[in-house]
């Protein structure tokens, strides 16, 4: 039952593949569940996960396409004529996951997988859910759900889920609907279980019911889903007819994905990748920010460089160089983090700019003195020389101060004109704080040295 | 039905509490689902909280308290006696939130809760909850469940499930068991109601069952759910007696708390905190790693130091501090941060330590040759100092293959001793590679200007 993943199995699947014995491990591998398989999938090399498919259930091999890498996938795909997709997988897919595998797949093959399809019922509904954005409510939603009429008795209830519920495995909830099919309520699987028989749909079903609209965003569907805690969410088209629903295993990739973006782009990283993904995708993903990086270092660079006078004179200025590019990135990224996730949760509450502006100075100014307050002493009694203290901890606090506004403005205006905060995070936002510290501080240092 | 948080909301309802009218703003707040009530209350002072709660009905009371932010909870569970939170509470809750909230009082006062709930059954569950470590399956896990005995009819399934039912909102799943409570199988509420009427439990049930013991780790159960797509999750004890069930909201919730944990860890931000923390909480998260970074600086500054020499005589060198310092800085927040994530996704494939740093070298090198190259460039046409250009250029190649290295082996290598991996990225990397990257382009200069 539980199945755990090791270099071992794979090398011995690998074997029994290439050496084309069908031996029990096949087998074994055929009462994995879809999750599993696809994760052994993602080890193969193509023409072994071609092999492997040829040994799988038609039923089993749709799930696990749905569960692999979005690479493992395509390779996959390549391989197979419209024909063999439309009838292996796409058959025994929900209209969801089918119409997600379409998406992936090119203008032309599309076509042709669509005409293979045998299930009529099966393609309208794909070729519906193609229309919507993929990460719009139309993009997550599945056509299969269970409605009944307002009007009906629970007899027929039961006849009609008795229809309807064949290609279901989570049911969850019972979706209520006029003769219209406008959503009106919901029906749980236990009232139904529980009624007394003579009673009707009407008799029992909950009025209230919260829906999104097909166009929604899926992050807002996610935080829907989250805040009400549902495991189900219906969707309805403008004039609120129930055209699909929503189900919370969807949504879950959908958060993980959010958070996991946030991260990748707070820590310079450009597109999704993972340790496992070619030198090629991860230079290409990492190359981005570090040319910012590095055009961030000639502009400081140049910074430094206007005030090659002063250095001359006062070298010691160079010692801190680091301590202040490093206080500014550390506290932009700080407080650009906290607008990023605040956003993300819609958890910042009903301050103005003016109001979140002020309260980030205050605790860039407490944590800036502090900071301050110790190199002042370290540089007095260790290097000696006041002028050099002076400069250093008041540029300090002043860089500490404009990195915190600088962090908290920034993602609030890239929010404003509908650009992803998170671009604010990471390398962009220390690079600017590397560059405005060094103007500070030289520039301090510059007035300093000429009144002392 | 869809509510949305307004400020001007917020100001009506204060006013409409403070001055003590029961105004039909109170019958709405009544109506709306527990956690816009929840978020309501986090906007609002703690006697107001007092005062709106007074006007909840009990029901809606206790579910709106479990949705509230922990400190708002508390300042509320303080003015309120432990009679009180046991008959008001406690007593309309699930047993696993009753016993999330009696693990936030102190022992005196959940003692006194305990011996005042009035549902001998769920005093009993509430303490056996509490003996599990929060996150633990049995910390998440609710008692109530429904479950069936194999040997039943599906009538007397019926029957024992009315009688079950009643308190569980969401059945999802019904829970076969032998005689010794041991878990067997999964029966669904589509196929009790689809069946036969003179059907066995045993005719219908599924025999594969996917549980976790009670002293797994909340993680794991979140990536067990995500894998399999589950929305319910049986627990067992080490006998496979059944013990309770996770529901997915409750690993939503983890999920996204770990996801942010990684996030703020990456950020520089000890704790949880978010935008509406008071200065003082803002203050106390962010004040450590800013201290390491000054620490980080210092050090930088005490290597400087060391090459006071070198740089007298070549001043120059001092221009490209901020580009060395900030290149270690990214590459190291990159390569821990995608470590940091195969951790946590359980992705990082079947490499070796030494494969791993192999392949971080590869990326590594081949960012850095591009970027070296560049710097090259730039530095022998706009300064025309081969020295320099020499110097940066071999530098910088060295610091981002230093940088990817121990970005890599850092969180390996604590995760291996089972300290959280998060803590590696962000601050505490990016300052280590700031005293090394400089050591190491010193070093170079030094080396540099006594050959050429």
């Amino acid at each position: 039952m539980q199945f755990e993943l090791t270099k071992e199995f794979i090398s011995e699947l690998q074997e029994c593949l290439n050496s084309n014995l069908k031996a029990d491990l096949l087998n074994e591998v055929n009462q994995l569940h879809p999750a599993d398989i696809a994760d052994i999938c993602d080890e193969l090399e193509t023409e072994e996960v071609v092999l492997l498919y040829q040994c799988l259930d038609d039923e089993v091999a749709a799930d696990v396409l749905i569960e692999l890498e979005e690479d493992v996938r395509e390779k996959l795909l390549r391989t197979l004529s419209p024909k063999e997709i439309a009838e292996n997988f796409i058959d025994n897919m929900d209209s969801d996951d089918a119409a997600d595998i379409m998406a992936e797949l090119s203008d032309d093959k599309k076509d042709q997988v669509i005409s293979a399809i045998t299930d009529a019922d099966l393609a309208s509904d794909i070729v519906d859910l193609l229309h919507y954005p993929e990460d719009s409510a139309g993009g997550l939603m599945a056509k299969e759900l269970i409605r009944v009429r307002i009007n009906w008795t629970l007899i027929q209830c039961l006849r009609e889920m008795r229809k309807q519920a064949e290609d279901i495995e989570d049911v969850y909830t019972i979706y209520v609907v006029d003769k219209e099919n406008k959503l009106i309520g919901t029906l749980s699987l236990k009232q139904l279980l529980l009624a007394p028989s003579g009673a009707t749909v009407k008799d029992l079903y909950f009025d209230e019911v919260r829906s999104v609209k097909a166009y929604e965003e899926a992050d807002e569907i996610a935080s829907i889903m989250e805040k009400y805690d549902l495991v189900v969410l219906p969707v309805v088209d403008e004039l609120n007819r129930l055209i699909g629903r929503i189900t919370i295993d969807d949504i879950v990739d959908v958060i993980k994905e959010e958070a996991e973006k946030d991260y990748q782009m707070a820590s310079g990283i450009s597109e999704s990748v993972d340790s496992t993904d070619s030198v090629r995708v991860l230079t290409r993903a990492r190359l981005p920010w570090l040319l910012i990086g590095l055009l961030g270092g000639i502009f400081g660079a140049l910074v430094i460089n206007q005030y090659e006078d002063t250095l001359q004179i006062y070298p010691e200025m160079a010692l801190f160089i680091p301590l202040i590019a490093a206080m500014g990135g550390n506290v932009g990224v700080q407080s650009s983090a906290i607008i990023v996730q605040g956003l993300a949760n819609n958890s910042l509450g009903f301050d103005n700019l003016f109001q979140r502006l002020g309260k980030e100075l205050l605790v860039a100014l407490v944590n800036g003195l502090v900071c301050s307050m110790l190199i002042l002493i370290y540089t007095m009694i260790y290097k000696d020389n006041n002028a050099l203290a002076g400069t250093v901890s008041v540029a300090l606090v002043l860089v500490i101060a404009f990195a915190g506004l600088f962090g908290t403005f920034v993602p609030l205006m890239l929010d404003k004109y509908k650009i992803d905060p998170a671009l604010a995070t990471g390398p962009f936002i220390t690079t600017m704080n590397d560059i405005v510290g060094l103007f500070i501080y030289f520039g301090i240092g510059h007035l300093m040295y000429i009144w002392l």
